[in-house]
């Protein structure tokens, strides 16, 4: 990416490995993901460009020397922060904050919209799917993509927010990362599950999803339906956007002593928390970037068996070539999500 | 108070019993919150005034008609809302959100520095203490006294926290509050407990308390201390304060995956929530008016045998004429925590 609106494929030197924890992955799938689209947005033109892209699936094709758990020819998911899998909050299952770890497309490390990637500290990083080549159908590739950030962020909303058997729901966005909130609050157990977003074709795959209500009303009279419909509001709030309006909509809509969790990469960086807004209604504040890492081996399964399909908020696959599209797409909301195919 | 600075003791008629579920209490002792320095400090004049004080044990005067728990001569703790016991919130351990409820010192309900006070909702609201009467010694009403608020409001800070054994624990101010969260988390387990607070009367209470390390310095010293006791941050934090100052230096102490638990009511509407503070270290933000009257039977039992003398928070006593210079003493720091005896 170049600037605001102006992404371009160019040839890069062939990644090598650098260090002997690295392992070169010839990606399979890649992704265009909704935080992609805030540079896409905003970014100030920069010559020298950044590598994009957080979210791959590949074939492990070298490793360096260090490298014990894979080999060339597995099947991996890459989750979207590299970590070294020993560290204290690698255990605790926070591999985003990793003390050896870190993010790709900065720091000398690509991005995953490209045809390979040098990834670090491979044994932490890399989760191998025995049984699976490239192969695979494209809703099981795409299903087992969404294991790289998309499925995970769902899911850690989810758990972050204290879904478990009968709660009441309430999920703020409509995009991919809403919709799996959706899906991994169903899984959880949550009895009642209302959706907030208006894109038809977003919320019909969050009522197949689980989604028990639908409220394409946003502002006060969102608020108002939901307090509506929760009977004075909802003890759980999954916030899957990231805009300060979507925060005030969780605000209103939450429960006394109720919890919101954030996903959404917020686009602010003060917002309201006094007594007027969490304070005085002992309301709890959540969330953060998904390790998504912790949680690939406990949704792969249903995954695999096909008890789950994630991969359907990819409504869109685009060639290498022609990744400017896909965000292009995703920008003016004709995709929902992209895949991109090397 | 008649405005900032400006309290008086006024004759005002006696209260009655204007609701069956009403009870009459004559206070026995009522005190002096930190959060009542804070219309202390910036009350805009007003002629009428406004009765102060949410904290008072006393005895039964008077009951209602449908009053059923509570009679004439019962010795009773009143908590800091008052609550019927009945509703969602209540039967959840949320009081001071009770569908039914208020605070005291407002909507026609007076205050609890006082002769005596109407009491709604008596049913609900108060907590008898059998065995007790108005002759026990001072050490003993002044440790029930706490139970009103600023021992429940501590308890609140640290269990919301999520204190249990062996938890890491920093609690940010040395007041009343603040050395009762040091009491709560060491009643809970805490194994380290941290307390930031520079006077050193009341750190030396801290101690004794609990507080197995104490760090006078404030801002980004006071941080870099804290982190470095912690290893890197601390996983709970225990703000007792409400200032912006305290909230920052919560963010720049707490561990990533950590939380910050609020218990001073916030002199801030708005404050950083965003990627740098809480969202990209995952930290959960929590806290709010403690329920007091969900935590009285519970902490009651150790008050009682001794095991906690919460009460040591008091160091000044005066009696009901003299309560503005137990304001005054608060707000020049004279006193930690002041008694009123009516």
């Amino acid at each position: 990416m170049f600037g605001a609106g102006d992404v371009r494929v160019v040839d890069v030197p062939d990644p090598t490995i650098q260090q002997p924890t690295d392992a070169l992955v010839r990606v399979v799938r890649a992704c265009v993901c909704g935080s992609d689209l805030h540079p896409y947005h905003s970014m100030s033109p920069d010559p020298s460009g950044t590598p994009m892209g957080h979210e791959f699936i590949g074939v492990v094709e070298e490793v360096g020397g260090d490298v014990s758990t894979l080999r060339p020819g597995d099947f991996v998911i890459a989750p979207f922060a590299w970590s070294c899998g020993r560290c204290e909050f690698c255990r605790a299952g926070l591999q985003t904050s990793c003390v050896n770890g870190g993010f790709w497309a900065a720091g000398g490390i690509g991005g995953g919209q490209a045809e390979a990637i040098r990834v670090p500290l491979a044994d932490g990083t890399l989760v191998k799917v025995p049984g699976v080549d490239e192969s695979a159908d494209e809703a099981r590739l795409a299903s087992l993509l969404t294991l790289s950030d998309v499925y995970g962020t769902g899911w850690h909303a989810a758990t972050r927010g204290g879904v478990t058997r009968d709660s009441a729901v309430t999920v703020i966005g409509d995009g991919a990362v809403g919709l799996l909130a959706v899906l991994s609050a169903k899984q959880l157990g949550a009895e009642r599950i209302v959706l907030m977003g208006r894109h038809p074709a977003r919320t019909e795959l969050g009522r197949e999803f689980g989604a028990t209500d639908v409220v394409p009303e946003r502002g006060e009279e969102g608020i108002a339906q939901v307090r509506d419909l929760t009977g004075g509001g909802s003890p759980i709030v999954l916030e899957a956007v990231g805009h300060m309006p979507a925060y005030e909509q969780a605000v209103g809509v939450v429960r006394p002593g109720g919890t919101i969790s954030r996903v959404g990469v917020p686009q602010y960086e003060v917002a309201p928390v006094g007594f007027g807004s969490l304070f005085g209604r002992n309301v709890t504040l959540t969330g953060g970037p998904a390790p998504a890492r912790a949680y690939i081996e406990r949704l792969l399964p249903a995954v695999l068996d096909g008890t789950v399909n994630p991969g359907k908020v990819f409504d869109q696959t685009v060639g290498l070539d022609d990744t400017p599209k896909g965000y292009a797409a995703m920008a003016d909301r004709t995709a929902l999500k992209v895949v991109v195919r090397p």
